[in-house]
């Protein structure tokens, strides 16, 4: 079949699903969701196998070991892949959820219900949990997904695909509720993007690469995460022994996610006291510390940081350190060089905490924790689709609610408009 | 100067202002609200003056009646206009909300807090009051904006963005917070939709050829506003009184709108009672019927529905009419004709209401009420910037809450990442 006529039987089929999973009941998406888990548990010899394959593959094709990680299947990941589907079968059901409802003058009651999306196209890299995740999660909130990994994993996610199809028939959900291409050519993304008769939101996951692609060629709108320059500011007023907590906290426990913090900027009042602390405990961790002028003064021994660090997602044991003279600088500086995703401030001061939680136009703002929160299970979500460091439409961590969007209803008893 | 630097300079300016409006106190933004009121007042002859020179160029043009209609500013007009920045200056300002504040088991408190979506730019056609309700909206928001009205409406325009001015530079807020272009060339919207480095969202209003080549050049989020083929379906169940007065209100009360009946929607089941009522009641004001053929052998006297009928956006004195079998069909019509703007129901039956409630895909989904109810002012948002169709961000009538998003913020007391 030409691919063009692939991806459109593949989105009508997908809009046809979506009004059925729209109205399906709370029960029936459970239902689904634990017969996945099942299937899932009960295939799990099969899936191993199937992932062995694709890593056979990626193994010959010379895949750099981090991708391969990122593959490999273990008999413990299908079972947290299992207790996933369960765990978003447990989460509450966000559709027809009416909040706001008020009566207005003329009578009628007005509120809001909230409402699936639609189709839900989602396009991600080599990893097959992604899978099991996104396919529950647009479920769950009550929309049609089409599925589309990476080329390395397609026989993995064909496998956890055909246990997705077992679940929805078990429910007496539509099969086409969850769609997994099993087409990896790149012109099937392309087309995906590009079908606003058929899909409605676009949620990329992976790489800077493909979500630079993806929002260049979309037609639809796009949930979209790029940079996470995450910084921690220590102001004048920090408590010490919190602002060293949340530094290392921030930095060191795990340095490849986006909410690692990449800069830390130090007020110069307390530059004198906190430096040499910070300093020997990121020596102790072997965290290379670039600094700016001022903090050179302090700390002779660190490297030089040039402009461009400041813009840097290292993503690795390296953090960008400034000195700088107060809130409003530090704000100004991560306003200039920040990504809009995670900043937190460590401070005791009341006013500060407060101009700094409202001024920085960031998607998670912090006051006195660890950067590393800003995550969809931390903040209680149950599940993320991802984290948009977009503005409009859904911000930061992506749950169930993001999935969805809000109508207006009216409840009259006859009423007219004078 | 070029037209591009024209432009960048306009973005950079509403770049550096969307920040201090961001932040500025709500005391502030009502005080240039209510300052730009009084100006307004206060220049009403010269606005008026200006405005006359705008008709009369339009005059010459040869601009038709409804156009002519929707550019002249009357005495009354400027002091609606006036009236409507005071109204915008009482609303509650949304800038800075916190909700949704829980602790989580780490120890940090979650919420969210609403914040401005930073620069809108907003393209209109020849409705000068326009300038003013959307200087309004976007400012209270917290936004910085970039207006771009009709070139017929320009004199009347420039003196309006004149009074805004003055309003912003009495408050202390920055001039830039408002921006009205007096450049009415094409070029300056494609350009001004392109800019994602300056512009947050696109806004436009006006008929569907605007919208149409402001989406398709777009290059960030637009909240748009398309075609208004809204619906009332009379039930089997349905209170004759409240169907009747109903269908006249949605119908007749204004024939130019957006939430104005298109199609009527009759079950079989009550066709024979409610037609004839329902036929002479359209008679009456004047209302062309095209019905099926169903309602024909009823109504032998009304003209024919073509297919082409069902999609029809009349925005005049005709009404498409069709019976049709339950619910199911009623809704199945809906979500096939449709635009997703209104749609209505009448019943007294419950079970099919909350059906209809939940399953109609529409941005206002009505029981017992006209569909002239959406709109913001109804809805009690206090103004409305436009109606969404979009499915995303904003549905249905969008007031300030539509012109915010909203933030994640946690309040910690030295939380860490176990």
């Amino acid at each position: 079949m030409k691919i063009e006529d692939y991806m459109e039987q593949l989105g009508r089929a997908a809009r046809g699903a979506a009004r059925l999973v729209a109205s399906a009941s709370t029960k029936a998406k459970n239902d689904a969701l634990l017969a996945m888990a099942a299937a899932v548990r009960e295939q799990r010899e099969r899936l191993l196998a199937a992932n062995a394959e694709d890593l056979q593959r990626a193994g010959a094709a010379g895949l750099e070991a981090a991708m391969i990680d990122r593959l490999t299947l273990s008999a413990k990941g299908v079972e947290t892949m299992a207790q996933g589907l369960e765990q978003v079968a447990s989460l509450a059901d966000p559709v027809g959820e009416i909040s706001e409802l008020k009566r207005r003058p003329s009578g009628i009651q007005v509120g809001r219900m909230r409402v699936p999306l639609g189709v839900v196209g989602i396009i991600y890299e080599a990893r097959p949990n992604v899978t099991a995740d996104a396919a529950a999660l647009c479920l769950k909130s009550g929309n049609a997904a089409i599925l589309r990994g990476g080329k390395e994993a397609l026989a993995s996610n064909q496998m956890i695909a055909a246990c997705v199809r077992q679940g929805l028939l078990e429910a007496g959900l539509p099969e086409a509720a969850v769609q997994v291409l099993d087409n990896t050519d790149r012109a099937a993304v392309d087309l995906l993007v590009a079908m606003p008769q058929y899909v409605d939101v676009i949620v990329p996951r992976g790489g800077k690469g493909l979500i630079a692609r993806v929002a260049a060629a979309a037609r639809v709108p796009v949930i979209k995460h790029l940079d996470g320059v995450c910084h921690v500011y220590i102001a004048a007023s920090a408590d010490l022994d919190k602002a060293l907590r949340i530094a290392d906290n921030a930095k060191t426990q795990r340095y490849g996610t986006c909410n690692t913090m990449e800069t830390l900027l130090v007020d110069a009042a307390v530059a004198e006291r906190a430096l040499p602390p910070l300093a020997a405990l990121f020596a102790a961790k072997g965290v290379e510390l670039r600094g700016c002028e001022r903090s050179r003064q302090l700390l002779p021994n660190i490297a030089a940081a040039s402009e461009a660090d400041w813009y840097e997602e290292y993503l690795a044991p390296i953090l960008a350190l400034r000195v700088v003279d107060g809130v409003d600088a530090a704000m100004e500086h991560i306003a200039r060089y920040g990504s809009a995703h995670t900043d937190a401030i460590v401070t005791e001061d009341y006013s500060q905490a407060l101009r700094f939680l409202r001024e920085v136009d960031s998607s998670s703002v912090m006051v006195n924790a660890s950067t590393r929160f800003a995550d969809g299970f931390e903040y209680g979500l149950g599940a993320e689709i991802g984290i948009s460091t977009d503005k409009f439409h859904a911000r930061g961590p992506v749950g169930l609610e993001g999935l969805t969007s809000q109508k207006w209803i009216v409840l009259g008893d006859g009423e007219v408009r004078a």
